[in-house]
């Protein structure tokens, strides 16, 4: 078996997860190669030498231009804040590497088409982390859609509530903080949390045609972290949008870490002309699933427990009836990654499905501004 | 439309619902006799005028012989203590009226059976107040085991779990609080709250053949209200217990008022071959309902919301999604008497059923005495 | 104690919610009046006639005007199709007749304007069945709000959905069918299901600045049951909009006939500073509350079962632990009416408050054919 | 840091999940000593090959002799069918290794004492797999009750209920299906599943006094797979027991494979004084807890999402809101008892503390054919 060696940048949250899912996809599901945690690449060298050795890197680096360069490296993977996405992706790709990077694929559409452009142009494999497409529940979802069980689409909501940011006393800005600094993040939470939603949308019920949206910024300034300055923010602590989508189905969006009580409650809903699905990511092992074919006097929402050997990815798992958790779905879609790769094949979502979800993101921040439906831009044919 | 006169003797907690379903089954249910509320007994006369007043009996009577000798009453209803309910009973019978009496039919069997002799010795129609025989969701629960859906039936368990007399300076006795007077109530929650899990078991599952309890009294004195003394609890503050079916299905019940947080809480489940449900009153216009013949990936619990035209009752109430309530049961167990009246029937629970379910109390008291098994009395074959 | 005079018009099926209510708050409340169902008016004299003897009328009448007429009538409830609120209690309020109507108040707000000035001109006691408020949950929430224990409210969601007019096969207009006929309904979901949200929402979370809105019909055309003929269908089967408040917090609004697997699911959540709170439709007699300021380790999402004699409306009831029903918010509604009537007080919501609800839904009706946001009449200040 | 070598023996469902545990650990949680795969053992050498490749094994033994012999290994790991437990754990402890060890500890208590003798006269450090425990829910819950929130205990209830032994096709014995061989397994739910509930049960609530049981075989005969003949069944399907704790309190037991429609609904539920708590495998990531001196009209139970970084284990794993799933629980008990090794101390459960579930089993295994209550050998008090 071949290794596949790989370059990490970044070593925060999602540096985490991706390790792990290097390190776990292997013990779970058959690889045609054998992942190599061979570098791990931040500026502060003690905190990533620090993690090179949690979690088996072998080496460190601390510039990613230099990981880049390495000839011993087939596979960047891109765990850095959004403001670095598009430069890291798109040297990475001219170096002839496979990229993976983390969502939202860039700061705006323009960025990510820079970055669509590059992995094509190159011809590599390349794959955005929307991870929750691999919660088994929702690939399931997709497979119940593809076999035509709802029939016509009517309606389709989205939610992603947190409420972290509550406090006037949290800064913007610096470690951990950077997804409430503009500069850095591009937006809030539409390029986090609806960033999520919209994928997930995009996927299962295909492109949306237009919006008409409303963002809100609660806490006008905060202290920033690196100026150690009350600045204004920049911002929108809250992303709504109504929408129409290409199949002629009506939808809500909402994402904001406002609502207090909700962690990460990103919950989906599809309602179509013969059953209707829900799902919650505080739940994640769960489905809920309507049937109007079933009996008249016995129809009822069904909660499926989705353990079981035949649902998706589980047969890898445990035994019927023993959950898995969020950390997983990142194993899946590495694997699935390393999958197509024996195959030959792209492993969605690509970078222009990740553009996708940027042009929406882009219309709904520009209708919040103009007050007005705004047409979605094309680009929303991604792969399938 | 001949009018049905109706006596009832007792103004407490089931006066009220008795009075409420006399009043509301007509608008509702087609009754081929028109209920009249011709007098209301009991001793405090001053309550019972209020009483009379507030849901319109036309006269009050202070002495039950009174109103069971009078000439215009049809029906004596029952709705005091335990204590008084033979006496009422057999007098009643005696005199040819209808009998409906407050459950548990009896203190103990022995008691229970003569009410039983009189009222089949009078040929007078009898009916027990086992209202949750009459939850839309319990009688179709009872539909479908009749239907043979579930196949073999491995396991039942039931419990009722409140948690009202957990304070040690709640008094004994007196009105309102006869239940915990072991003289007046003749046990504690084997013969309240245990019975209410008996008789629905009885009719879902058939005759229980033996028996294994517990009970316990966890304050042991408290001052009782008639005598304004401490003195000792007569009364099982927990009764639990596990059993055999006769169709070889092993069961527990618990019921108890010492489990902080549960206020009413009457679960029952059935597990068979095939199928299983749930039920649980804190939510009683929901049954959850397992089918193991659905297709396999989509397997799970439904909640079936039993508000449809097509659930049993409900085509009298309001529209699908609309849910009733607690005393929507009386009504349709008062509806049902009327009806089986009109149809020359008699309508379980009978008194011969009530029985049934003493037969067990009996058994359950006696074993948690022995600490042996212990055979119910063959009394548990009641009506259908 | 003094009669009060009821006229109905109207006996489907909110004239039976209604005359239930009139029944029953007698028997649960104490009240200042004693009503009196004293004639109910319909066209149709044979189902009039029914209805009367089912619910115990005294009188029919086959022509409102003539009930409008009548010295022994007190208040004129109007149980009709939306056409035909408006001219029945303006004549209603000409005539000095105390009038509750159903909602929404009218078809338009233009409309309703009309009955606002008279009811206030005439200075009769008037009043809107918007029956969710008096939902003891929702009552609750109100009361909590208005303690201040949410702090500064950032979202308000509310949805209602609905599957029933999903087949093709079903007409549009007649009996029972005319809230799919938009010359008698004045719309379709967004005066139906939204303005149950919208009446809710003001009395929760105040006024409604501005909406932008998006509505659809799915079915296009389907057969008109008075004229035998396939027609354009004119309502909207869904609608959707977002909003501001006054308070600064935004919102999503849903409405649908054609989300599969929900009967009558309306939820509403508001989410504030320190709290909480979701109440569900279909589980009416629970509220789900959050209080950010339990312990840490501790805070989740308490289900809240009101059933307790804290509770509003509450004490009235039974015991701990034993729900209600969907019909009994008619008769808080109706007990509220009286109790108010005996203080010489108005019983919310009133005709104006009805108002401020058709302002909103007329912005939304706008919205969604201008394709921009439209601004909420200053209307929306109701009565408290 | 300080290799630990670890030699496991079997490569079932338990081997992977220690497996995985040994893997895991040090990636999330601060270790002492370095877990170092160095050898599987199995008599099938071509799967425990295949086994040691896909978890890193660095070599495989074919006899458990030669692999407690080893030199090179300081913890022998026992994931083997229930009748290989004393001989190879008697034997690891003689040869002065550490000694985990898969639940139950031993197939009666008598075997299981010869085990604790072992680990106990050679001072080795050793520990039972019951994860549960390591659920942070269980933890917390635990941490709960020792600092007395629950005040007087009344109640405790617990069930594991599965339903993958219904079908009369399924064979006993073999690969995969010891659990069905009461040879080899001891006994049939009652070794398995119910020795779950027993374990937390002495761990939450201390000792158990006296039982009282059930036990069926609804399936009386079997193909056994390694005669290749219909054979009498040994094991118990289910299992169902009451009993009296030390500290007075009354709890059901209930444990089968012939529950249709749960998978491995392991819940247990505490009830006390002021509080209760219940949880539920199905949804392992939550605690329910209902506190009675929270404000009256605002109790209820609480949903608590177990997944912040004040809840037991969880500040090493992800964000809140995002949860963990069953594999976990082995991680963490791996953790504890590698930290535990650091500081010299044991991690229980111990082989005591699996002894005294086995006193318990034995009670029950007791009662079941007795007939009568049975007292629970003193052997319950373990280590803390």
């Amino acid at each position: 078996m071949k290794d596949l060696n790989i370059g990490l940048v970044g070593y925060g949250f999602m540096g985490r997860t991706h390790s792990n899912a290097f390190h776990q996809a292997g013990h779970f599901f058959k690889l045609p190669y054998r992942p190599v945690l061979k570098a791990i690449c931040a500026r502060n060298t003690d905190r990533a030498t620090a993690f090179a050795e949690n979690w088996g890197y072998q080496s460190v680096e601390s510039d990613w231009r230099a990981l880049v360069a390495r000839k011993d490296i087939d596979l960047i993977d891109i765990a850095t804040p959004n403001d670095m996405h598009a430069e890291i992706a798109i040297a990475a790709a001219k170096a002839g590497k496979m990229v993976m990077c983390e969502k939202p694929l860039a700061r705006t559409a323009a960025e990510a088409l820079t970055m669509v452009d590059a992995v094509e142009s190159a011809g590599v494999p390349n794959s955005v982390w929307y991870n929750y497409r691999r919660v088994p529940a929702v690939t399931l979802l997709k497979k119940l859609i593809d076999e035509g069980r709802f029939g016509r689409i009517f309606h389709y909501r989205a939610k992603f509530l947190q409420d972290w940011t509550i406090s006037k006393d949290l800064p913007q800005g610096g470690e951990g903080l950077w997804r409430l600094d503009v500069g850095v993040a591009g937006s809030g939470v539409t390029g986090d949390l609806l960033a999520h939603c919209i994928d997930t949308a995009l996927w299962l019920n295909g492109g949306i045609s237009s919006v008409t949206a409303a963002t809100e910024t609660f806490i006008k300034e905060r202290k920033h972290n690196l100026t150690g300055k009350v600045e204004p923010v920049g911002i929108d602590d809250a992303s709504l949008f109504l929408c129409r989508f290409a199949n002629g189905s009506l939808a809500t969006f909402e994402a904001t870490r406002y609502a207090r009580g909700h962690k990460a409650l990103y919950t989906l809903e599809i309602n179509g002309e013969h059953a209707s699905a829900f799902w919650d990511l505080h739940d994640l092992h769960r489905l809920q699933w309507f049937d109007h074919r079933d009996e008249g006097q016995l129809r009822g929402w069904r909660s499926l427990h989705i353990t079981d050997s035949d649902h998706p990815y589980m047969k890898s798992w445990w035994v019927p009836g023993l959950q898995i958790g969020y950390e997983h779905t990142f194993i899946h879609q590495f694997a699935d990654f390393v999958q197509a790769l024996g195959e030959g094949k792209l492993c969605p979502p690509t970078f222009r499905d990740g553009l996708a979800t940027d042009y929406v993101t882009d219309a709904v921040l520009a209708s919040a501004k103009s007050g007005k439906w705004e047409t979605v831009s094309s680009g929303t044919k991604g792969s399938k």
